[in-house]
């Protein structure tokens, strides 16, 4: 066991080794004084995340790599669900007696690599004994001013509600992670693509500046589940929200994974949760370019409903028939401000 | 127990009712949201900071109003080392099963009433399970700009080497409580004096701010301990700190708890940590005005050395002896930056 100081250093190598860059255009002191200085005209952002194990992930069948990628990325995509650029990310390390800082470095490893693909300098951070191994991220992001933000307030009756990318994956692949048996009959590309939507989930941070340039009224991430999240929404801006369960994307293997699984696919989608997706409501009158500014980033924007007025969340079936959200994940929730 | 939201809900509200105000200066949008936004001109100041079960404290002898409010003042000391202007805290939990929502409330009650004292607002944080209970700060505060910081790098020989307060308080304060039947021949006040040293320390930002505005060069908090602290000031400013023992100013009971805890008073002075005081290189033309400044907080300024060519820390007797800096508190520490 190398000392605190030698270990800090270490992490601080790896980081820098994977990529991250050093420093971000605001970023006056990083590491190594009481706290860092950061300077940058505008606006700032600023979100809290923690992975904690046996709650949230379980070493194995989690890599040390996977956990560092995957608490970077849970706070990173709630800067995307603002619209935000981000900026830097601070880390807290609680770490077990029995965890080999060899393998601690993985976790570095896996923050780096993530920092380098988005350009977060890490800036800060904190390590100490904790009876089990836990990260804690603060992620800061900045923007030129309040109106290029998009809050979750500000959906209105008629707003169109669309949702980035495809639904389920991070849920069955937790399947697949827990189940290794489990032979869904899919094949081993769309299996690695499941994984890694549980493993190694990418923050959507570039769709959401494009949803936010376009005029997105409202945005939340999809952490908790479509359901759930949706139900904030619905909260935040006083209307109620429709989904067509029948338009909603489902990832590659989804339906595959729960037939063997012996689960209803539909849950896996709405109440999965951790798909890090946007779920966005737009003005039906831009909601054309606003798909055309996301598609630019990458990524599929699939109109899944809309927004009217009343309170709640309807999930419509195909027959009209409306469908009571379900709990698949009964993990507390770490996506909203106390 | 409460579910999820219902429990975020009743934590704001006994942060707000020990008298955290609901807005600081810059603060836009708090909780409720993806993330807090906040718009502040000049520079900030950003640290972080955990508090883990078992590793800083035990339930009992703390409480958790205890917890709450130490952990922030961890956090709070880091910007009063800059000589910032506090501004804004999110707090992560970490929350045990067997842990009842009515004792975490007690939580909220310590880290709302120190925010009370010191303005600061509580913008956002994060509820979620874990083994053993943890309190993750995340601590940001401001300035006009760069010039009215102190790093830890500024010091030069011929500096006056400068304590704020009393030092050995929190050690020794740890002994009583960790011993309650240890009869230290003190009176009550100062047994109680040395039990709030360590269960409630007050990190010290109007003399913080004092010291920035007054010239200091350099400055760190004493979390670590008087020699390990003076080590990583002595290293970011590449100078020797000479320590004069006998100079240091000593909290009332420390040598009585040392002496029936059998153990040396200079070493929960020098290395016992925790008592969050100021450590600070002020040139020597300058400080007679520093510690008339930092008098008008309600606190001394000791000159404990001074600055010189060298490197690495000297702890000197009355007779010039040396005395190597000795570990006490074997904790791994919180307050670096990795």
């Amino acid at each position: 066991m190398r000392g605190e100081f030698e270990l800090i250093a270490a992490l601080r190598e790896r980081v820098a080794a994977a990529g991250a860059p050093q420093r971000s255009p605001g970023l006056v002191l990083a590491s190594g004084d009481d706290a860092a200085i950061t300077a940058r005209p505008g606006v700032t952002v600023t979100t809290v995340d923690a992975l904690v194990e046996g709650v949230h992930f379980r070493v194995p069948p989690f890599g040390l790599a996977s956990v560092g990628h995957k608490a970077l990325a849970a706070a990173l995509s709630d800067l995307a669900a603002m619209g935000a650029e981000p900026g830097e990310a601070y880390v807290q390390l609680g770490i077990p007696a029995g965890l080999e800082d060899e393998r601690l470095l993985e976790l570095a490893d896996g923050i780096g690599g993530l920092a380098a693909e988005h350009a977060v300098a890490i800036a800060g951070g904190d390590v100490t004994a904790a009876p089990a191994l836990f990260v804690a991220i603060t992620a800061v992001g900045h923007a030129a001013d309040q109106g290029a933000l998009v809050r979750r307030s500000g959906a209105a009756p008629g707003d169109v509600l669309a949702v980035t990318g495809e639904l389920g994956g991070a849920a069955a692949g937790l399947l697949v992670l827990e189940h290794p048996d489990l032979e869904a009959g899919i094949d081993a590309r769309t299996r690695a693509g499941l994984l890694g939507r549980q493993l190694e989930p990418q923050p959507r941070l570039a769709a959401g500046r494009a949803l936010a340039g376009a005029g997105a009224g409202a945005m939340i991430d999809l952490s908790d589940g479509l359901g759930a999240d949706a139900g904030h929404l619905a909260r935040a801006s006083a209307v109620r929200l429709r989904v067509d369960l029948e338009s909603l994307p489902v990832a590659a293997g989804v339906a595959e994974v729960a037939r063997f699984g012996g689960c209803d696919p539909l849950d896996l989608v709405t109440s999965g949760g951790e798909d890090y997706e946007l779920l966005a409501a737009v003005p039906r009158d831009g909601f054309a370019a606003t798909r055309k500014a996301v598609a630019a980033t990458g990524l599929r924007l699939s109109a899944v409903g809309e927004a009217e007025d009343g309170s709640g969340v309807l999930l419509t079936g195909p027959d009209g028939a409306v469908r009571p959200p379900r709990g698949f994940d009964q993990r507390r929730s770490r996506d909203d401000q106390p």
